[in-house]
């Protein structure tokens, strides 16, 4: 099952990159067309950093000739670990970052002690034109309020959002928000669906992708007060709408999108993962339950692989926080080794197609609806960047 | 997985139900001490109404020797169904009503104008003393309206709640609210969880049941400001208040008792039906690839059973409507014979152990603390009421 970050390497992606590693000798030339991607990605953030970042880092930076890759983080650490895997300092180099912001620690008050951490340099370099995206493993909250201060918002965006790519049984549906804003106003949700539309569109390979609201009925009277008024701001858009979409058909992949509030997008996303680990539990007591059972299991072994394949959040690698002015991904806190290369093989993808600049497209298309939205209450990032003390390093909030 | 509506039956009431089947002559003397259950059976609501419903009722009726079933509906449509099984009428009766509120129609609608339905026939029943619990797969808003409006909440609670019985790596954990309430406030998800926690412990036997808040963190600073609200009641309670639990853990069945608002609640149950419909496609999918799966299934057969059992809705029959003045069991929409049977099971346990009973002494309880509930603003229920022109029939919203 996906996980909270779960942005996955689409097929095609997948298919590239296996031609990629069958034909490509170790100094092929890039791609015609394709840039060069150079990418930021946190040492030091996730469970098993920074082990397992360094080793997706290598082996992304083996198999993809257009990606430069710098390991942001303690540098005597990160060498360490660079050295442990005989890396060559050629594709991948390293940013120092003398702090780290632990998993657990308190985001706006990490944010504001520790300005020299991974995360703050890592997507400074994004801001600053050194690097083209930045990939995190390590504290979510942290990611989202430096990047949101450091980068800011796109114009006319007010919140970003985490859109997570969740399996389905006809490819991938994108999920927002995965978690950003536990509450979320009506034209936030709006502005969460042309993210993902575009985001669809250029980073999935879905023509005019459908776009529909997670809500409790299909008619368009059922929902929550917040999720009615979407209705309408939605129905006048230019995005291919399709109305609401009920949780029990989520997993058919009817609709390519699907906006919700972050509260309801974590909770959808997690209880998700939850069903899958004690499926598999149940799936693992019955092949180990009796004799016949466990020959079956060696009959089956090359397809349960297949089926593992299909609902697993390594595949899947990081999700971007869509809405800030700049490349960023979100990867599950348990990355392994295959969830970073999936993620770095997602930014790529995401920098190549110039997302971000189809997304500012879309919001001027769209911007009548999007001027109606109510822009007088103070928004929660606005407070967030204020208790922050965001004020003092002179820059200011675009909510204000 | 576990439906809408899914109330499963305990292991002890299995097996119980198997030595009854096994050792009771069609005449059984009812087990000591265990009162003859009285249920008044939609035959009228559900997908496969009445068919579907009308066998479950007779294979209950078999079962169970302390059952008495009366089914509800156009006498003429239900006595030719239950012609069609040869079913002796000793212990199935029929209540005509003569109208049917269809699953799609409007709620509040459906209940003004239909008011002699087979669900206001069936709850009047339940107030007239003349049925013990009323059960229904039809309308679930129709259900919870005439509900709410002919039996008025219990005292000290405002709105009722549909508790969920899903399955877990350990048992059954309860799900409430899992759709009757849209938008809630702090107070009320206090009392679903009072409410939760007896059914819990005299329905599914747990004693002292854990209680804990669904959030997207387990902190207590996290989640949206009602369910942080909702946290400091819980904490000053009598219940066995473990704090909020993530999603992500649901499933692994560590807390008994898991409090939500009905749409939060709605769509976590509706996208792990979801999640598992897709696994049960690949597995499908997986077991038909080739020769060697085919053997395999052959051989994992009968675990494969197990394991369907363990995720199967139609072994929940029924959720509780908690907090209204008598037992209302809502069953899924799409119940089978075997998920009426079930449902009847968990309702004849409900009234045997006297859980509304049980929760109006728990209240009184947790009456200092309910009594700090704002109850200043106008709720649902009360415009519910008015708008489906309760005042007119001479009664009045406890809301009010």
């Amino acid at each position: 099952m996906t996980a909270e970050e779960g942005a996955s390497a689409p097929p095609d992606d997948r298919a590239k990159e296996r031609d990629l590693a069958k034909t490509r000798p170790k100094t092929a030339p890039k791609p015609e067309g394709e840039r060069i991607v150079r990418i930021a990605l946190d040492a030091m953030g996730g469970d098993y950093a920074p082990a397992a970042i360094v080793e997706g880092a290598i082996q992304a930076a083996r198999d993809f000739a257009d990606v430069r890759i710098t390991l942001v983080g303690i540098e005597d650490v990160v060498k360490e670990e660079m050295a442990r895997h005989g890396a060559s300092p050629e594709t991948i180099s390293i940013a120092h970052a003398e702090e780290v912001i632990a998993m657990d620690e308190q985001p706006a008050a990490a944010m504001r002690r520790k300005k020299n951490s991974s995360i703050h340099v890592g997507i400074k370099m994004v801001r600053d034109g050194e690097a083209d995206a930045f990939i995190s493993a390590g504290n979510t909250g942290a990611v989202m309020a430096v990047a949101t201060v450091l980068l800011r918002t796109i114009d006319l965006i007010d919140r970003p959002a985490i859109a997570a790519t969740m399996p389905s049984q006809r490819g991938y549906t994108v999920l927002l928000d995965a978690g950003a804003n536990v509450v979320c106003k009506p034209e936030n949700l709006f502005q969460f669906g042309i993210m993902g539309s575009i985001f669809a569109e250029h980073s999935l390979d879905k023509p005019r992708p459908t776009v529909g609201l997670l809500s409790i009925g299909e008619e368009d009277v059922k929902g929550n007060p917040t999720t009615k008024e979407a209705f309408d701001l939605f129905s006048q858009s230019s995005l291919n709408f399709i109305g609401n979409i009920e949780a029990k058909l989520f997993y058919r992949g009817i609709v390519d999108v699907v906006v919700c509030d972050g509260f309801t997008g974590n909770i959808a996303l997690k209880i998700s993962e939850s069903v899958a680990e004690m499926i598999t539990v149940f799936l693992k007591q019955m092949f180990s339950a009796s004799l016949s059972s466990k020959i079956a299991y060696f009959l089956m072994k090359s397809h349960l692989a297949d089926f593992k394949r299909k609902v697993d959040h390594q595949e899947v690698g990081g999700a971007p926080l869509l809405g800030v002015n700049g490349p960023v991904f979100i990867s599950h806190g348990s990355s392994s080794p295959k969830s970073i290369k999936s993620a770095i093989i997602r930014a790529r993808k995401f920098v190549q197609e110039d997302v971000i600049e189809h997304i500012r497209e879309n919001l001027a298309e769209n911007k009548d609806i999007l001027a109606h939205k109510e822009a007088k209450e103070e928004g929660i990032w606005t407070q967030l960047t204020k208790k922050i003390g965001f004020g003092q390093t002179g820059q200011e909030s675009k909510d204000e």
